[in-house]
């Protein structure tokens, strides 16, 4: 009979308390536990030591019957896991033969020699079945004790991602058959949360009690996701379907995507279908909406390359901007963003380019453009459009919108099939 | 008399534990609470359920003086931290006449027109002292309850790190006067966490007990941070930097800074105490060695601009690579990432150039250069210098291992004054 399990996450690590790392791994486990139906219902981030450890497990098996564990297997003095596990779970350390050679065969591929730290790696808790690490030197370990499953990974994003996929997921799914959660992911883009949610406010509201919708902002944009959760009827991914068109129609072209597709593979997508080939002219962004492009793999099908033009020498000579039009209107300016796109049109030898030019700060404003002040623009062989923004949120996330922003207008801006 | 409080945050909200968002929150909140000489003890992340959010703080009060909540303060329905809280606390929800003035300017400045669920979120909880939010909608809370601070903060980051910064912790230092830790941190690139650990493990060994060392690895390097709790002796921090010159002499060339400092920010010191100027020829990294080396404010001191010349046609036509060495050699090359950086010297007019030209996979490689194989190149008046590096990791973490690797050239080639 198939059971549902809650899940718990336990990541471990000074390091995570102090906020000198950010755990990624978390939302990875939390996804990857999702699409097999098994609810996260707590993360718990907890130091290095040991009665804090041993307070994070026995709080979590009172919850859940999944425990996911990261941190703390390394070589290194601070990394306690293994040890404390041994003793939670009253049993000893033995050498595992098949972790040992699975740690040389790793020193052997990068031809290093191996620390004695690295074959204490080994050295397993003898109740634990191994979980295989062909990516790094710490086997994961998987204990079952009490009706409840514990596994340990350890806390490099890499490695634990690889031992996941290859071997906890396929055991918990065989281990609690469930019926699984459904979600459909619509992306937004250009509309705050508040007016989103008042949109589609009479939408939300007729959604039947096991539907419930999410709004993820990010910067730029809203990601909503409906969840629909199993309640005994047919076909509950046909019924949450249904519900999509109405919801469709409330955002328009606000929608650029569905599924976990993010803007810039949307934007390869349309170039892709179009036959279109892409450069960009980048001042503020500064390479960036190039890397945002490039990120997508593929993307040399229709990406071709770009003239980052930080400074005004390089607007000139690579791009073709007037120095009259510099000296008139300053380099963050709709006549020079406007010459920016097309130079790199006509220099890069592409069908479309866009270009930014603006002052993500925190120096360089002036009281007539302040830092947050960026123009855009977009040139094909038909036209040439320009688009001013204003956004100031600190360096970081100024060159993160307008590199949002650009691509939206090159997506509005597409010519038509 | 000074009191150290331990500290717990709480961070709420279904997207965390569906992994739809990562929690960056917690990891400022740690950071900046650790300045004050407040640990934190957990990290929490829970359900936008009422009954998980009530369980977690009644855990959390048990451990903790400080309880910092983030996340469900939102205009929208799965938004509930308020309402939980008020019942929490046995309080009712009055209107706010401060609050609603900053809501209304809000929308005020941004010239939009105000919803009612945005004037509800001027509504707030009688017994609390609000927390203002100069640039977002919902503003914060402080609670005291039976000798436990509580606050609850916005989980949109930019809107927490304002409230914490403006008001949250300059009220927590007078809540809690306590004598600070201290930390001192050495960033080092270029050499794993075991060789690393290995090489000072008599220094590491010969620390005393209230200095603690971490290793917090990155890709490409490891932080490494010594931590000194008061121990009730005089001048901690002398005492901590009598036992760096040990370190640094173990790991030399190894260390590129001190402090938080990332590499990008280092290279871009030594460029501006040698006054020379850098351009980039990208191809494999797309513009994210660009985007790395501007992501540093007053980087347009030193950094001009960039080619990303990700079709072969641009690296002829733009950086002037020789058509035969690519049909020689191919794009990824030892010949032809040495044509890039001299062309990318000569084409933007730098001092010093460095270029990419690699396979960042997934697709693209083959039997002779396997997806993970990187040539970097750097380029000055008197020599140019290439170097092979291969790691596969999957595309983002090939592009970003190739960027630190071309930067650490760069730190290691640039002449000395």
């Amino acid at each position: 009979m198939p059971h549902i399990p809650d899940a718990e996450i336990i990541t471990i690590g000074d390091e995570l308390l102090y906020g000198q790392v950010i755990d990624t791994n978390s939302a990875f486990m939390g996804q990857e536990l999702g699409k097999l139906g098994i609810r996260v219902r707590q993360i718990t981030s907890v130091s290095d030591r040991a009665d804090e450890i041993v307070q994070a497990l026995d709080a979590a098996r009172t919850r859940a019957q999944v425990v996911l564990i990261t941190g703390g297997l390394g070589p290194t003095k601070d990394d306690l896991t293994k040890n404390i596990l041994t003793e939670y779970f009253h049993t000893e350390l033995v050498l595992n033969e098949a972790s040992l050679r699975d740690v040389e065969s790793i020193f052997a591929r990068f031809n290093r020699p191996m620390m004695e730290v690295n074959r204490q790696q080994a050295y397993l808790p003898a109740s634990c079945t191994p979980v295989r690490n062909v990516v790094g030197t710490a086997p994961g370990m998987w204990f079952e004790d009490q009706g409840v499953v514990f596994v340990s990974m350890p806390g490099v994003p890499f490695e634990m991602k690889r031992m996941m996929t290859d071997t906890v997921l396929p055991r918990l799914k065989r281990h609690f058959q469930t019926p699984p959660i459904e979600h459909i992911v619509v992306q937004t883009v250009g509309l705050g949360e508040s007016f989103l949610a008042e949109k589609i406010a009479a939408w939300e509201d007729a959604l039947p009690a096991n539907m419930r919708l999410a709004y993820l902002p990010y910067l730029g944009g809203v990601r909503l996701r409906l969840t629909g959760s199993d309640d005994g009827q047919p076909d509950l991914r046909g019924r949450m379907e249904a519900r999509m068109p109405e919801l469709r129609a409330l955002l328009g072209d606000f929608i650029f995507a569905e599924g976990e597709v993010p803007l810039e593979a949307a934007v390869g997508q349309l170039l892709t279908e179009r036959g279109l080939t892409l450069g960009t002219a980048e001042s503020c962004t500064g390479g960036y909406v190039a890397h945002k492009l490039t990120s997508v793999a593929g993307s040399s099908r229709y990406f071709l390359g770009s003239i980052i033009s930080y400074h005004n020498d390089i607007k000139v000579k690579e791009l073709g901007v007037s120095t009259e039009s510099l000296a008139a209107h300053g380099a963050v300016s709709e006549e020079v963003v406007r010459q920016m796109a097309e130079g790199a049109r006509q220099r890069l030898g592409v069908d479309v380019a866009i270009a930014t030019s603006g002052i993500a700060g925190p120096d360089g404003g002036s009281e007539e453009k302040p830092v947050g002040t960026f123009w855009l623009a977009y040139a094909d062989e038909h036209q040439t459009v320009a688009r001013k923004i204003t956004f100031n949120r600190g360096r970081q996330l100024n060159i993160e919108y307008a590199t949002t922003s650009v691509l939206n207008l090159l997506r509005q801006s597409l010519p038509q099939r």
